[in-house]
């Protein structure tokens, strides 16, 4: 495999997340060219010089390919997955950045032999979606997961490691499962907490027209998430509902729990279960 | 009344909350005193140029009063409620900080004749707390909620208007059985939401040191203000048990119906709810 500043990269979806990688990638590597539905993304994206090229046609935008990065919601992947493989050039890596990885990674193994397969997640993101919104700089620093196949070749799993630093992110090998775990808790949950905050709000508190005066920075920031693309997070939790599910329960239990020693107006055992929360919570940010 | 800028402002409680009003204030009235029963946090306030003056002797901080600011813990306002109302100034403005105002109400009802009192209730505040974290800048363009009692004159309510516009916000006139109902859902409910977020990613993901790296904006943003003052959240919780457990029950029958969508996998049903609650914050947010 040619190293990184060598490669054309095609990226297939230029949305948020594929327009800012692109970006992030371009000046690192031989060319970008992105494939999209949409002239009106290739147009903006040619303009904000997110891309070397951009295309409609996506056999053409394979062609010349050294690494190809599917940057679509993860049932679309799943989708295009069944029929790029005789589109993909011989010895090709082909990554994707989809959020679950167990239904993806084993889609990607009746992939044929010429291409090495690599699972990806970056853990970055906006609320805004589209390549209007793209900021290259939402990889830099992030965890950029990869999960690779056992047919992986090592060689394979570096270049997926370069791509990710050259965006700015951290490379993290994981498996699949163990991804798919860690993202329902930390990840998927927030998202749905965010939802069922804002549906609360809106059931007990929207026909006060003063309840849009007091909302403050809490409820903000607790509900920021809920603002994500419908698609992408339908997607998401279609694909990775036991790691979900397992959160949304012990979230339930812990909720039940606070909610008890509220109820018993049981003093010491409320200010000791929110230290220790606290305390939690400065360990992880300090 | 003396107008604000003749008064002087005795703020008794030098943390967060009073040290940063206290700073607002300052340019805007005769002086600004600050009691507290810390030397260090006086020596800080002074430093900082958040007080003219200050003391640990309560008496003392009132003496010359023409307008006293309670910002203390909720249970400790109660408690200075009782006794302070003999060491009031004749004719001076009484009002808190306190983010509960129904019990507080109550007790003011209790103050003497010569007292005017007047509840408040300012929606900003910050995750860090103490003297330190002290900064004006809060108050700016955040809503200020005023809950006069029927004993409280036009005259008082008009100073504590002015004394709101001053440290930059917006006064908003509301019943305090009003304010309980709306802050236990837009501001106690999404404390307790962040800190059962908190608890289950330390039972499920903490055991797995990749979970640490893994976390992202999203996980962040919706467990901030987990990381609250907990004398200050427990104190409020327990005094505004009927509308938090209300708002509780609500949002355990939201996460519950999202939960029930997911285990169904109706992608239709999923997807019209996830749009139908990002519609509503986009809404709130444009």
């Amino acid at each position: 495999m040619k190293p990184l500043e060598q490669c054309q990269v095609t990226i297939v979806g230029l949305g948020l997340m594929g327009g800012s990688l692109a970006g992030g990638l371009r000046p690192r590597c031989r060319s970008v060219v992105g494939v999209t539905r949409r002239q009106d993304s290739i147009d903006i994206a040619l303009k904000r010089r997110l891309i070397n090229h951009g295309t409609m046609d996506l056999e053409e935008g394979l062609v010349d390919a050294d690494i190809v990065v599917l940057a679509t919601p993860v049932r679309i992947i799943l989708r295009q997955l069944k029929t790029i493989g005789p589109l993909l050039p011989h010895g090709c890596l082909l990554i994707d950045l989809g959020s679950t990885k167990a239904e993806i990674i084993t889609a990607m193994g009746h992939l044929p032999d010429h291409v090495q397969p690599l699972g990806g997640h970056p853990m970055c993101g906006k609320e805004t979606s589209g390549i209007a919104a793209a900021d290259p700089t939402i990889y830099h620093g992030a965890t950029f997961i990869l999960t690779p196949l056992e047919r992986t070749s090592e060689e394979a799993l570096d270049l997926g490691r370069a791509l990710a630093r050259a965006a700015g992110s951290r490379p993290l090998v994981l498996s699949a499962a163990r991804q798919d775990f860690l993202v329902g808790t930390v990840s998927h949950l927030p998202y749905l907490m965010a939802c069922a905050m804002v549906a609360t709000a809106d059931e007990r508190t929207s026909p006060d027209p003063a309840a849009w005066k007091i909302v403050a920075g809490g409820y903000r920031d607790t509900t920021r998430v809920a603002g994500s693309d419908v698609t992408m997070m339908t997607d998401i939790l279609l694909t990775n509902p036991k790691p979900v599910l397992g959160a949304i329960d012990t979230f339930q239990q812990q909720i039940a729990r606070l909610r008890r020693l509220v109820e018993e107006g049981d003093e010491e055992a409320l200010r000791s279960a929110l230290q220790a929360i606290r305390d939690e919570r400065l360990r992880m940010y300090p």
